[in-house]
């Protein structure tokens, strides 16, 4: 794909030249004008070129095996789909909805040319599909980087400054993400430090040098801007919302950035949060705060999305009255109503920091006249690293199907979107670990349709990605990739810290097992462990009274030990170790048992990859399989760790009698 | 002092103008030449100035107060004093113990010019009184410049070079150092980073530069070095200490060293240690590696200090065999008689690595055709980082006086000298908090006579550092800094690990608690508390077998419950809570109380510094004032966590049912 990917060292992804063969060697059509509709005759023409097909534009004669048009009225990002007489058609309103449409037929491949196709309408349930990169433009000396990124220095942000040669990797990126969906990117962590505050201002035309090669798969770029930036670039002695200077001052800001960036999506915001500055400090609202920003945005259609991550990080460990899970509703479901329309609240899908398990957040549902995105992590900080296999879509799709009242799903109370911070890097599989190409891929796919089924989404993205030299092999590579990734993510449950209790991580880089790493920090995340028993108690009766938080009937659900479900009740509930669960195993066996079987289940992975190696290309099976002995040794780390920890508290013997140490 | 201090806003330490009024008031005569004779001339002449004292060199016409004499043949560091007919007269034979022997006036004060007093000789126990200084050139990310270092940046190394302005500061730190005894000193850490390589061969020159402003104090320079040097400085293939080329190139690089710095010491070196290089890498022993270097600095006289803190750094917890305490011992035993003359084996005063308390380690008096040097910290890496008051000189004391069998003590043992890991930065009170002043210099005085008493050097270093406005305030003030300081050592090990069992500090900075920081790590560090009981079985019966390393009676004293010392007890012995101290109270018990205790006694020794606000001059008054606050909301966090840790798991209640979480 010459002048598409310059970038020739860089795994294809889901994107292979291979993918594109039942395109490229057809005879295709496209009928409309603009920028983006050059891109998906650029996409063709580059598969024609391969695969010896043919590709005209507008009204040539035919015949056509495929017709990709812009026609009719429907959303801009909708398209639909059929198949009559032994053509293809594609036809959307808007110039995203047909190139969405092409990644669609690719998709589809060779079955996108057979036989009959009934006319099908696809379009995204949510219009706001986004990742938030925490690059930073300057090196951090502990942090790296990218915060909490495992695959490398920043995509955008090299040597100080934005990559310059290597945009066409910028360009790269935004065509894998058009191809699973994603349409927009926030390029700097939420994080803003000194350097990248100037992004805002006067580095704003590096911003644009991304922003440009992403817009040519319809991306747009949206910025994390530090609340202080009247102070900080503008030397106003205060960042007072509710300061006419202040107003006028990112009024001005943000007219300059619209110059600069047409096509521009908005600010992302984290404040008064992990010491970053906001509103609190003049005594004002998070609500003043985010329709400060949001006023400055509304003469461009843009967005502010105002992060909900607001709690307590300096908390007393001894006082058990506080509680972190409580933060974000308390903090924000007073404020229900009083936000702009444009502003996007931005709440992480569990109530403390995505661990491997919590339940949904019971904000979510709770705000019905504010517009909620739903923020999760496609970078692994709490699930591997990427040095692990932990395919997330699953635990995406449970947070997404899951209904806060009778009513609607998370899904669909999302209407600000769905955002996952980004696990992509400079790393030549892009996301280090390469199976981690998988959480990206359904990620962007489920924010598309967030009721769709994830493991056909992995199907589908395995389909992609691994193509074998012989296609009689492609049953057996297939059912391999999907037995190491399908149940990945509660294999990496089961060894590491039990029944949603969270936290069991080293301080600071969050990777591998200690127990009490967080349990006397002024963090807000504990177990309580002690001889008789663990877990915390945030039921109404006799706990923090978390649980009362929720609607009906999860507000009764969770409250109960007897009626929660098992693989949250360390997270709602401090029971004895000799707590029978629903499964009919105690609690103390239940840690027993499933850090034994995680283990045996990251062997029989690792085993199943090894025995693919004659059918993936040699660079990645290689990559994999060395991950693979790290994700074991580390495993077997946390078994022994937790085991042993448990063990010397509780006295409780195993049962069946396996070493703890 | 215009010439010797020329950094004047530095805190004077153990020196104070005050100090030299007694000689600067009288009438002194100097005898002898030389450049330290010119130093000593340097220091009366200063004094006199200030205070109107009169000094005369050679043979002036008299009288005279005070006689500073080279004359008589002794040892060269050696001097003696007597005080005749209205005349104090200091003897020496070489400059050096004429140096000490006006410091000694100093110290003796008015009383030096006060009676008759008899002839006294005075001479060091120990040849070698060193500073080993843990800094780097470069400053590190994560470490920053001095490793363990607690008291801002290095005094020897800025922007990447060699102080050069600054040297008279690193004049006034020799000074400093020979007041109290200190007589040479490693100018980088034992750690050679890539940077810091380059000190022996190309960056000499800044060496040198260091070397010749210690030397005007009598202060030799000596040099970490790699072992690798001859790779990564010299481009050969091998490092190899039997290879030819490689003992070509030691000399010929040491040959230049003696070129650049005449009087240099020699290398010290940390091989085959926590990743750095040494001869096991080729097969070859310790005595191999050391006697390499050794060969390369016999024509000089030069020295290598050779440490023997070499372990295992990557062993397995759930390994309960090995036992890292053992390593020193296993390690250099076997090789005792095969060192050259030249090489010291520099020795941890404890087996592990400077925890609150430790056994004296059992190489001490093991090797006895061996120069052993004792290497203490007076950084305070475990011992509350100089923010918290932890003066060490009974700790210290206590190591030089224990007799590892019947004979001779620690510290007659050291013939090879007494280190310390440098407490000293570029701050302006030297050591970050004022009152760690008074471990650097009770290092040097104790090294200088190893059986002194700590107590007595504690108040020296008070009455020389403290001078009140007003004579009759100066027993307030003096009694309140030692109430504060002489019990600091037991206080900090009252609140932190208890009964010798260490390593409850948070990973890699070490600063503050976590029980199980070290716990399920690979460095050897353990404490194995279950709900039972908690320490480390070393005994030679049912442990490690590390007790039995000891020659008797410690090995029958240590091998036993019932004979060990209380405050090594879980050092050597796994017992349970309930098991009952000599003291009478139970492990448990003792542990609560002394927690509690500890606390306490750092609320009281705040009150007092408070009580001495109107005594001590504000800024020193003020920065121990703020130390004093970070000590007690630290020390609480260490008395919760531990106490909390302890009631979790044991589940046995405090006696005195106080507070614990």
């Amino acid at each position: 794909m010459q002048g598409v990917d310059p970038v020739r060292d860089v795994d294809p992804a889901w994107l292979p030249d291979e993918a594109f063969r039942p395109i490229g060697t057809r005879r295709t059509l496209i009928r409309g004008a603009g920028p983006l509709v050059d891109t998906v005759h650029g996409e063709v023409a580059g598969a024609c070129e391969r695969f010896g097909g043919r590709v005209e534009r507008d009204a040539a004669p035919g015949p056509f095996d495929l017709v990709l048009e812009l026609a009719g009225e429907d959303s801009p990002e909708a398209f639909t789909c059929e198949r009559n007489g032994g053509c293809t058609t594609v036809t959307a309103s808007g110039q995203r909805g047909l190139l969405y449409g092409l990644f669609h037929v690719v998709r589809l491949g060779e079955s996108a040319f057979l036989g009959q196709r009934q006319r099908e309408r696809h379009a995204p349930a949510l219009d706001l599909r986004m990742l938030d990169h925490w690059d930073n433009v300057a090196v951090h000396p502990v942090m790296g980087q990218v915060e909490r990124g495992y695959a490398g220095g920043s995509l955008f942000w090299e040597d100080g400054r934005a990559r310059g040669e290597l945009l066409g990797r910028v360009r790269a990126y935004g065509r894998l993400l058009a191809a699973c969906g994603i349409n927009a990117v926030t390029v700097n962590n939420v994080n803003v430090h000194k350097t990248e505050a100037h992004l805002l201002t006067d580095r704003i035309d590096e911003v644009a040098d991304i922003s440009r090669e992403l817009g040519r798969y319809g991306i747009r770029t949206h910025l994390s801007v530090t609340f202080a930036a009247p102070m900080v670039l503008g030397g106003l002695p205060t960042a007072d919302p509710l300061d006419e200077a202040v107003q006028a001052w990112w009024s001005e800001a943000t007219s300059r950035v619209y110059e600069a960036i047409p096509g521009f999506g908005g600010y992302v915001v984290k404040a008064d949060s992990e010491g970053q500055p906001g509103p609190f400090a003049y005594g004002r609202s998070h609500a003043d705060g985010a329709n400060l920003l949001a006023g400055a945005l509304t003469p461009y259609n843009g967005t502010v999305h105002w992060r909900a991550f607001v709690y307590d990080h300096r908390q007393d460990w001894r006082d058990r009255t506080t509680d972190r899970a409580r933060a974000a509703y308390d903090h924000f479901v007073p404020l229900d109503g009083q936000f702009a329309p444009n502003v996007i609240l931005q709440v992480k899908h569990g109530p403390m920091d995505f661990q491997v398990r919590e339940p949904v957040s019971p904000l979510i549902g709770a705000m019905p006249r504010t517009r909620l995105a739903v923020e999760t992590q496609a970078t692994q900080e709490y699930t591997g690293q990427q040095r692990h296999v932990c395919w997330l879509g699953p635990m995406w799709s449970e947070v997404l199907r899951f209904r806060p009242e009778e009513g609607a799903p998370v899904g669909e109370l999302a209407r600000g979107g769905l955002v996952a911070v980004s696990n992509v890097g400079d790393d030549p599989f892009w996301t280090g670990h390469p199976l981690a190409q998988a959480n990206l891929y359904t990620f962007g796919r489920l924010a598309w349709q967030p009721d769709a089924n994830p493991y056909r989404l992995l199907d589908e993205w395995i389909r992609l990605t691994f193509t074998p030299r012989r296609s009689e092999e492609s049953a057996r590579l297939e059912a391999g990739v999907y037995a190491v990734l399908a149940h990945s993510w509660r294999t990496y449950e089961k060894y590491t810290a039990p029944l949603g209790v969270g936290w069991m991580v080293q301080p600071d880089h969050h990777y591998g097992p200690s127990v009490d790493g967080y349990e006397y920090s002024p963090w807000g995340t504990y177990h309580f462990a002690d001889r008789d028993g663990i877990g915390v108690d945030r039921s109404v009766a006799t706990g923090t009274g978390y649980a009362g938080q929720y609607a009906k009937p999860w507000a009764e659900v969770y409250e109960s030990p007897t009626t929660c479900p098992d693989e949250l009740l360390l997270f709602f509930h401090h029971v004895s170790y000799d707590h029978v669960l629903r499964s009919g195993k105690t609690v103390i066996q239940h840690m027993y048992d499933t850090h034994f079987e995680g283990v045996e289940e990251v062997e029989a992975a690792q085993r199943v990859w090894q025995g693919l190696s004659d059918l993936v290309d040699p660079a990645r099976h290689a990559r994999v399989a060395e991950r693979f002995e790290e994700q074991l040794r580390s495993a077997r780390e946390w078994r022994d760790q937790i085991n042993s920890y448990f063990f010397r508290k509780s006295g409780v013997a195993d049962a069946h009698g396996r070493r703890i140490y």
